[in-house]
């Protein structure tokens, strides 16, 4: 499956797109003929992979144009791809390649159920990692952010220099919790969208995601409660647990469904349980995604048992598909134990640190302890974010955005798939950017770790997504960085490695 | 004492200096009688009040050229002044007028020593004034900020334009704790010359020194432990212990020397201690300045005990007389019980977030502590802050602030004498813009804040300083904010409602 030397992205898009109008004849006279013929075409450029999973085709009109033909002749063309399950139409931004379904046998097996709850220590590597972020001379597949060259970093410091000119004392005063108005306004204003009606005084803003879930699990808890997680977890919830001398309850989840309901009911009936943390919405690391009755089971159940959920949201926006699955909050829209949390991190300016929390009925608790943690966020950032949202902008960088991580996500899936030994399973994140493979059961990722590490190369091994000795042979890769030699490269070293 | 109609320090400052310069008759021909004759001239200046505490004189060379006369003989009458104590030299500042020598009996009286731990509860007035903090139409007596007009913040605003226009890309990634090492390197070079002894990676840069003292308290602490502090103490400090389920022993402060050892020793004997929570130089509300010696016998002792101390220094570089008192850390320099807490929140940007904290030997636990609570701060700002630091405008830009400070300071503690009605005790800070003011036993400070809030009027109630029911009858006042009619109206109303 592995392909030689493409160089980068998006001078292959474009090269392969150009191919494509010009491979079609526009000899093909009758018009009858003409759309099954570029059916064909596509479907086979689709197959022997010029066109990639998350590719967009050509605009109906532009392909008309090119061919000579009427746009119903493309339509009924693309229509014949879509009804094959080929490509799909995504709203207001075009047809698209459809991933392949894939062989579940590739998938990584689901963790099994445990239903001890156990004290957390999360490993150094972790801080390994987080060291590595601040050299860019690593390749970075331990971390979960995406490239800067995928953000719309240089508009927001345009707004921000604006900003300063506008308000020559922004940065003079404190802008104490719940934080900055105008930006509370606009992110209440995307959540509705969501299906979470809320009113800006039911926000408080923080620094990123992660003090959102501090401040929440610091709400909600005490030293000993139990915690319910997801079965790989994201690492930051379960550092939480730690350092609040809190207990975890992983709960296996699927890699393409997510937390398992079943396995959470089961285990609630052995102890009493204070909160689940997860992200329903493009887990970290499996991208998995719950669906809407699993979302609703979910709540209902804690709402009946009286247990807080805390909803990890932050990949919320980055679902491929274009699709903005409904949050756990909206499913609990007359009551308020689901706590729901976001940022920017992922999709506009991870060192902005733009997160919120809605804290539900734990709304004053939060503010509260937000005094003592951090007082206030620095307004002038929350302005620019603000500005930006209110633009308009960020809708449509979220379709590139998008796009571009579909596209990566295939591409680093594919060269792992090729590369790395038999017996390694990928998963098929629906969104986002990180890759959870589980690799051959004798391999050893915390070694793995450390050996590429020396390479010049960042990974992050599967220990740290779980308080428990498991996932010892699975590793996170991030594929938030475009395509390139040095990316293929360091697959390919870290799959020596492997084996 | 009450002065009629000063419209603004800085007119009234010019012009009491064109009035010393003419009021001098040039004609005086002997210089042996000039410099008495300029000398008893500036004394009157001073004792009918046209020259203030805090103000300064004009420059030698300046005061030579205008009266004609040679630069000994203005030296001469200057060091007439400083005998006779009315006038002091402050390094690389010039000459200013002294404070006057303050009866003891104007101080507020300090706190009895009370050797049981009390569970804090911080009041809700703490809310009130933090809200009243967005609210420019409030009159600031109850946020320990200076005004926007004392800060450089429009230079700082510039210098973020330029970091973004140098790096385009900045804000795109994580800068994860310890945080930018610019930064540290600057802060680092700021604490050696106060005499710690530091490297840039001992430090870990924090959002404000709130999130430095939130860190410090979890990576010290476990629920249940007695942290001493000072009474009354800044309510941040007391907002921890309570939202960690500390417990805190109240330590009584001098007005003037602050936080009392020998009362610290003598309720050692009753229980164990864990950490004492300070800012030994202008504690916040006192402004009281721990003497050498005491500071000195604190380290020793706690080390002793084996007892971890947390000297919050965010007032250190707001010393009057520019003097720079050695900071706890510095009385420990081969032993790292002593947590070293800073800002810029009082003398450059609150809201740009920018704090720091050394960790000594919790170094490691607290940058672990800062992943899950906050990850990173703001690369953007770290880097303005850096910036200014590096560019020397910092030491000009302080001596300014303190100046301008103490004018502030010795203004508003005349208006309250002269306007409060009688048992009205006020604090002679010696440093730092607030002041800590005993009203007569009767008035209940919480219903004053109620009362002022009402007419516009935020003040910071004793109780906040207290986890005890104690200084029911104080109340914290900022002079953070120049002199104007509606300060000076704003004072007035509320001396009419303790009254």
């Amino acid at each position: 499956m592995h392909r030689a030397d493409p160089t980068s992205t998006d001078v292959l898009y474009r090269s392969v797109l150009q191919d494509l109008y010009w491979s079609i004849p526009p000899t093909v006279a009758m018009e009858g003929f003409l759309y099954e013929s570029l059916a064909t075409e596509l479907g086979q450029a689709i197959d022997r992979g010029s066109l990639r999973a998350g590719d967009r085709l050509p605009s109906v009109r532009r392909l008309a144009e090119e061919r000579s033909c009427s746009v119903s002749t493309v339509l009924e063309a693309y229509l014949r791809l879509e009804n094959a399950g080929m490509i799909e139409v995504r709203p207001k931004s075009g047809h698209f390649v459809r991933r392949r379904a894939l062989d579940s046998v590739v998938e990584p097996r689901a963790a099994r159920a445990c239903s001890r709850p156990s004290k957390v220590t999360v490993n150094d590597a972790y801080t390994e990692i987080l060291a590595a972020m601040r050299d860019p001379e690593l390749v970075p597949f331990g971390c979960a952010t995406v490239d800067p060259s995928y953000l719309p970093i240089q508009q927001l410091n345009r707004i921000v220099t604006q900003v300063t000119r506008e308000m020559t004392t922004v940065g003079a005063r404190y802008e104490a919790a719940p934080g900055l108005l105008t930006l509370r306004r606009q992110i209440a204003r995307r959540l509705v969208e969501t299906g979470i009606a809320l009113a800006e005084d039911e926000l408080c803003t923080t620094i990123g995601a992660t003090e959102a879930l501090s401040l929440s699990f610091r709400a909600i808890t005490r030293p000993g409660d139990v915690v319910a997680v997801e079965s790989p977890s994201y690492f930051g919830i379960l550092q939480n647990i730690q350092s609040l001398g809190l207990r975890a309850l992983e709960i296996p989840a699927h890699p393409r469904h997510g937390f398992d309901v079943d396995a959470f009911e089961e285990a609630l009936r052995g102890q009493p349980v204070r909160a689940v943390a997860l992200a329903p919405t493009i887990s970290n690391p499996l991208g998995s995604v719950m669906p809407d009755d699993q979302r609703e089971r979910l709540v209902k159940l804690c709402k009946r048992a009286d247990i807080a959920i805390i909803e990890d949201d932050v990949y919320g926006e980055l679902m491929f598909d274009g699709s903005r699955p409904r949050p756990l909050r909206a499913f609990a829209p007359d009551d308020s134990h689901v706590i729901h949390v976001g940022s920017v991190s992922k999709t506009l300016a991870p060192g902005y640190r733009v997160g919120w929390v809605a804290g539900g009925r734990w709304h004053d608790q939060i503010v509260r302890m937000k005094y003592g943690q951090s007082l206030a966020c620095p307004a002038l950032l929350g302005m620019a974010v603000a500005e930006f949202l209110a633009s308009g902008g960020y809708d449509r960088h979220l379709r590139r955005l998008r796009a571009a991580l579909e596209t990566n996500v295939e591409r680093y899936r594919e060269a792992i798939m090729a590369e790395f030994p038999e017996g390694t399973r990928v998963s098929a994140p629906r969104g986002g950017f990180v890759l959870w493979v589980e690799l051959p059961a004798h391999v050893d990722a915390l070694a793995l770790h450390q050996q590429t590490l020396r390479r010049g190369i960042v990974i992050a091994p599967g220990p740290l997504f779980s308080a428990r000795p498991r996932f010892h042979n699975f590793v996170r890769i991030s594929a938030g960085t475009p395509w390139s030699e040095r990316i293929e490269t360091g697959l390919r070293t870290v799959a020596k490695l492997v084996r």
